[in-house]
């Protein structure tokens, strides 16, 4: 591995019109290896969003929102409902590639919403609904970098200097635009000369808190010690943990967080040694219309995730059924605030997340 | 890997005398390849411990009584004090391979004390005390046995048909001579048709729970699915564990239990969802003379066994710090029961343990 390359130096999702192509960085290489791939066709963002090599539900959000503008660009025709015909072919398209993270249907209806108003409402030209269709992408964009900077102010006043912080899978830089959002914090701590002490869970099976977390954390100057996912336990029971900081992929309206496997382990064992959990949401990732985590759907992923992936050899017995959930709901009783770009919402959620919701309306 | 070969054919640790050698499954083979291999010198077998190519509690103080045997028998002099130096470094040596199980010094005191008692106490030749202790490492081997048999007995009265099982690492056949702790109600149920659903953690960072429980179990045709660690409370939350089985490697006076890293873990989550959690305890693991957790030595591994363990390449950053450690402390107000081979133990258990300890003396 390179020496003193550091990856916040690199955009995580970005547009390239030269090109004609999304910018990622290939997730699925790191920490061994910075590679930025473009992804040019509709199975090829379809596939970087499922095999991950974009991921974190504001990453993809903002990736599927450049993606499905290029893909919009290339429609050859003048004849906006023709278009627009083709335009959800792609749009439906990209939503297929994962189920759980509510940034990516998110994003994709806000692209909707745009071209529906601009086509057939004011009934703009094609050639101007993409004009429009670009600049909505880049404002998503935008969005995210600034929405992630406020989840770091509001979660900053959450912790002291010379805390212990734990964090779960990534919800970096890396899953988003700029900061992240478990992040986010830490990061502005850190330049706030906070000099926080956090533990990365390596989250099994795919491992983004060791190969994406530890790695940008470390890369930034921060002191971070990666630990298995099943050694939060033993570092709370020492006392060296003062929250917990973690995104999240949906967060119902009564404050339920479907967040990445574990998450809900991690908040188990938070209130077990009371330690305060907090999700890192921007509101984008807040669905009014779920009610509660029941109706959130849990994408289940394949089994060689669980019993191939070390050693290049096979480290199961063949034939053992596996159990393989990319998310857990955590209950809104186990949370102690949920951090928006609005404020921290606070029990009962049902209640305060009708607030911020309420504030970003006004606002926006 | 080869098909329908049974991991329950094999002993887990025997003595094999024409060889003059301990002969143990390596275990840190499974599950691709069943191989036997003969311990002969006190390297050997130290290496074997410390590297858990023989691993599980009461299978390294199996381990370290066939040992010690060994090594005793190969000591050339008939002066008993002579004799007894040199077994006194051996034994040390032995017992310095790993800290935190009980077993191994307990089997090693356990040899130690018929050597002190037949030669400086009865004045026995040589020759007599390394008869005797042959005899006592084979009766430390049988006895394991007949341990985990009971062992099974008295927890199968905790489940019925049809209930799933949760288990973390392996405290299976391969912990043991034969049956396992954690495992023994499972085998006994199979062979009664209690058809359960066992759920086995993988347990990170040396995939016991894979490799070998998930192993031993599917070998043997009992329901297992494997998850990782952090898919806990997923499972739980859905209603589909009745009870959590675990072995242990020391339990104090106070029923606070040390255990492979993460079953404090299992214990929040298992109390969060109000699911029990049933240590299995051969009374060799109970330490009356440890007050409680806090005084329990735990034993911290190096950090390659989380950073370099996938994919034959580094998988997270260089330079970052681990934390390793390879047990942690449930607290006994976790625990809703020990089940040793005379009884399962309830809370209070400064009072259970010593009655259990009790029990024991009387009819040992």
């Amino acid at each position: 591995m390179e020496k003193q390359k550091n990856i916040l130096d690199y955009d995580t999702v970005a547009l390239d019109e030269a090109q004609d192509a999304v910018i990622i960085i290939d997730q699925t290489l790191l920490p061994g290896k910075i590679e930025l791939i473009a992804l040019h066709t509709a199975q090829e963002m379809w596939d970087a969003i499922y095999l991950l090599k974009v991921r974190g539900a504001p990453a993809i959000g903002v990736a599927a929102a450049l993606g499905i503008y290029l893909l919009a660009n290339r429609i050859e025709t003048e004849d906006f409902e023709e278009f627009y015909q083709k335009f959800t072919e792609y749009k439906e398209y990209l939503d297929s590639s994962r189920p759980t993270a509510v940034n990516l249907s998110w994003a994709l209806k806000r692209m909707d919403a745009v071209a529906v108003k601009a086509g057939r409402e004011e009934h703009k030209t094609v050639a101007k609904v993409k004009e429009i269709l670009h600049d909505e992408a880049l404002q998503i964009r935008a969005e995210d970098v600034e929405v992630c900077r406020k989840i770091g102010e509001f979660g900053l006043e959450l912790v002291k200097p010379g805390d212990g912080i734990l964090t779960h899978c990534n919800a970096g830089q890396l899953a988003t635009v700029k900061y992240g959002t478990a992040t986010a914090p830490i990061y502005l701590g850190q330049e706030r000369g906070y000099n926080f002490h956090v533990f990365a869970d390596e989250t099994r099976p795919l491992l983004q808190g060791a190969r994406l977390t530890a790695f940008e954390l470390h890369s930034a100057g921060v002191d971070v010690t990666l630990i298995c996912d099943n050694m939060s336990a033993s570092v709370m029971s020492k006392g060296w943990v003062q929250a917990v900081f973690v995104g999240c992929d949906r967060v119902a309206a009564n404050g339920d967080t479907a967040n990445k496997i574990g998450t809900s382990v991690v908040a188990a064992v938070a209130k077990q040694y009371g330690v305060p959990v907090y999700i890192c949401a921007p509101t984008s990732t807040i669905d009014m219309a779920t009610a509660t985590g029941a109706d959130i759907c849990i994408e289940q992923r394949k089994a060689e995730e669980v019993t191939e992936m070390w050693y290049k050899e096979r480290m199961a017995p063949e034939g053992v059924k596996v159990y393989n959930p990319a998310f857990d709901v955590t209950d809104h009783e186990l949370i102690a605030g949920i951090v928006t770009e609005y404020g921290v919402a606070r029990a009962p959620y049902t209640e305060s997340l009708k607030e911020i919701m309420e504030r970003k309306a006004q606002r926006g």
